[in-house]
Order: structure tokens, then sequence, then C-alpha cells
């Protein structure tokens, strides 16, 4: 049984520019895992409507969810949810249900229900809303793709309430194993081990640490038995000890 | 006149895992932007032939130059260099000037050259050699694709090394504004500034910061008297000091 498939479309030119350094993803990676979701690909992709609507169509066709993140505020610059709607070739407008959100969240918060803010409660139809507890605004899930903030701590609230609502599967487990050996005195016995076992993948991860070259052995599976087993095994084969173990 | 385009691919299953942070992106983006190259796009993908061909071919014929990072290095898990071969549908076999760099360094570092290693002498056809004072290995760059290492260290010196031997165009400009104000009070009269300057690109950055909902504008362009002119505007409207300037 293979797990379930996903991708990301980081949006935002603050990311591609160099001024923000993004965090969205690798939050969204980290608890995919945790769900047993396989995160196979992101796109960061500029504020373009074509490219939203191009790399959402080939995305969300392509594997069984798709999160974004970004372009969902109130300023000129933030046309995801039109984009996804035209990607959907679906309706948007102003919905009562998320109007209605807004109204709640800025009367609470003493805030004008302006016109740009009114923008944030369009929706397009046929979505469902995402809570967003921190800032009123929501996102959408529209079929199988997850419309979400950019802003770190809002979109790590909708991840965590998009993923505590899904139906997921065995969780993928990994453990890993530090070498303070590099890659190539390694690879050839790494090689056999993997070859021997096709249902478990194989990750080998230089790192160049105070002055020394070694890898990182990241073993991923299913079946956290099998995985022992072989960690043993690569254990035994380098001579060293097993020094960090993943959940 | 604008600026020449840019896309990258990170190739690895380890920052798609939520294992690994990548680093890499934030670099290239910073640095292109020194250099007024406009990266438009990044792909995050897996270890995956197939995908690392999709991506090259489609990355390189739209965009003026693509840059790769990881999977060169001597295990079974490092295909790069062969799946780039295949994209340009070019051979690729050890060559005698990697090699001989190969040779080289380990001789001085006392290392052996093992056949795991004298894989990273694998080169496609008609690909030059990008240096790597880090560790011996060569990136290559074929056509206006740029192979290059993924370990963070080994990249950014690749990069630098890349990014000089580049002839470049005028530098992006960009000031940037921190507004202690939302952006839904802001959008309104941004919009109208960012609609009559059409030559000029107006990012708008929410964040939640302290407890305090704020705004970042930046302005970006070539020409800095324009951006200076635009961000004296933005001051006078939203009645605030322009308080940081970038390069």
């Amino acid at each position: 049984m293979k797990n379930p498939t996903a991708a990301m479309i980081v949006i935002g030119d603050e990311i591609l520019s160099g001024r923000t350094r993004d965090s969205n993803m690798h939050y969204l990676a980290k608890e995919l895992v945790k769900v047993g979701l396989s995160l196979k690909e992101v796109r960061i992709i500029s504020d373009d409507q074509e490219e939203i609507i191009l790399s959402t169509n080939e995305l969300r066709k392509k594997f069984n969810y798709v999160f974004t993140s970004g372009g969902i505020g109130p300023t000129h610059d933030d046309i995801t949810a039109d984009s996804i709607a035209k990607a959907f070739k679906v309706k948007i407008g102003v919905r009562s249900d998320a109007k209605k959100i807004l109204s709640k969240y800025y009367q609470q918060n003493g805030i004008d229900l302006n016109s740009s803010r009114i923008r944030m409660a369009r929706i397009p139809e046929g979505a469902e809303l995402i809570e967003n507890p921190i800032s009123g605004a929501p996102g959408f899930k529209i079929e199988n793709v997850f419309v979400m903030a950019g802003v770190p701590t809002i979109f790590q609230s909708m991840v965590d309430f998009t993923l505590a609502n899904m139906r997921h599967r065995a969780p993928i487990k990994s453990k890993s194993i530090i070498l303070k050996l590099p890659e190539g005195e390694i690879a050839e016995e790494l090689k056999k081990i993997a070859l021997k076992n096709p249902d478990v993948n194989f990750g080998s991860y230089p790192f160049f640490r105070d002055g020394i070259l070694g890898t990182d052995i990241v073993i991923r599976g299913n079946d956290l038995r099998v995985i022992e087993d072989l960690a043993q095994k690569v254990e035994q084969t380098f001579k060293v000890k097993v020094e960090n173990e993943d959940e």
C-alpha cells in the first residue's frame, strides 16, 4: 500500500527575491510525514495569475492533495483566491458565511470591515472554509486543493486544522544513522543493501561540519520493525552505533 | 529592458520529507538579485530520474538560466548528472579533466579514489566544469543549466564561482517601508500608487510580530531614483518614516 501523495505551491515574490526565507514548506513537510502523506513536489512561484493557474492544474491532477500558501490577504497583489477559481473554472464572490466570520472577528477586535478586508470573504463556488483562529480571514478547500495564508503562524494553524480533519494512513517511519565517514567510503556497501530492499527508501546525505565530512543515512518506510532491522544491518556493516532515532 | 530570468531545481528527498530545511534556495535568491537576475520559479523535487528530466526540460525552455542543487555525490541516490545528460540527450562518462581534479584533490588529502568517487567525474558531453574548492568534485554547466552540489557550503561556493563568471545587467534595486498598520488599512491607497507605476513592483507583506499586525512594503525596480521617489510618496501617504533601506 502506497502512501497518498501531496504537492505544495508557495505563492510569493518575497520568497523568490530572497527577501523572506520561506518556513511554511518545512513546516508542512514535517506535518505531512506525521500523518502518512508523502510530499512529492514543491513549487515556489510568483504572484502571477497564469503561473498560479498552471501549477494548480498540473499538480492537482498529478498528486492526491495540493496545499498552497500565500496571496489571500486584502491587497492588490493577493490574487490567489481568484486564480484558484479560474483554475477550477468556477465563479467567485463574497460569501455570506465567510463575511460573517470576518464581521464577527473585526467587531470583537474593534477593527473596521472596509472594502479591502471584505475581499478576503471572496471564496470560489463549492469550496469549504478553513478556520483562521489568528486573524479571522479563512482559507478554503476546493476538491483536493487546500488554499492557506502565507503568514507562518496563520499557515501553521490552518495546516493543523486541515490535517486534523483528514483521514490518513500509516505514518511514515524513519531511522537515521550518523556516520563520521564520507559518502565515498560507504557508497558501495550501502548500494548493495538498498538494492536488496526495494520497499524501503535509503537516503544518503553528506554533511560538512566542524571540518569533518560525514554522512547521514536515513531509512524510511511504513514498517518500523523492518527499518530497525535494516538500521542494525547498516550499523554492523559500518561498525557504528545508531546515534539518532527519528519518530 | 527586462532582467534575464532564472529558475532553480532543488533535488532531494531529504528536503521533501522535512528532515532537512533547505537553505540553498534562499542563498541563490539573494545572490541572483545582486547580479540582476530575476528568480521566477523554484521546484523542489525528489531523487527521481523522470522528475529531474521533466523539470529540467520545462524550465530550461521557459527561463534564461536554470540552477540545480543536489544529487551529484558518489552514492546510489546521486542521479542528477545522468538525468541531466538524458534531459539533453547527450552521452555521459568519466571525463579525464574531472578525474584529474578528483585525483589531485584526494591525493592532497590522503583519500582513496575508489570506484564510487570516480562516479563524480561523470560529466555530460559538452558541459563545462564548475569549480569546487571545498571537496574537489566539480559541478558543471550545460547550455543554460548549472548543476551544483546540495551541501550548502559547496553549493554556495559554486554559486559564487558561477555568478562571478556571468555577464549581467543592471542589479535590481529595492527599498522597503515598515508600516505598523495592517494590510487592510493601506490596501486601497497602495493599489492606486501601484496602478500608476506599472514599471515598478510593489510588494505588500503582512507580518504578525509581538502582537502587532503590520505590513512591509517593498518597492523594486531598476531605477533607484524612481524607487526613492515612490518610497517618499508611500511615506507621505501613510504618514510614516522610511525605516529600512535595502541595497
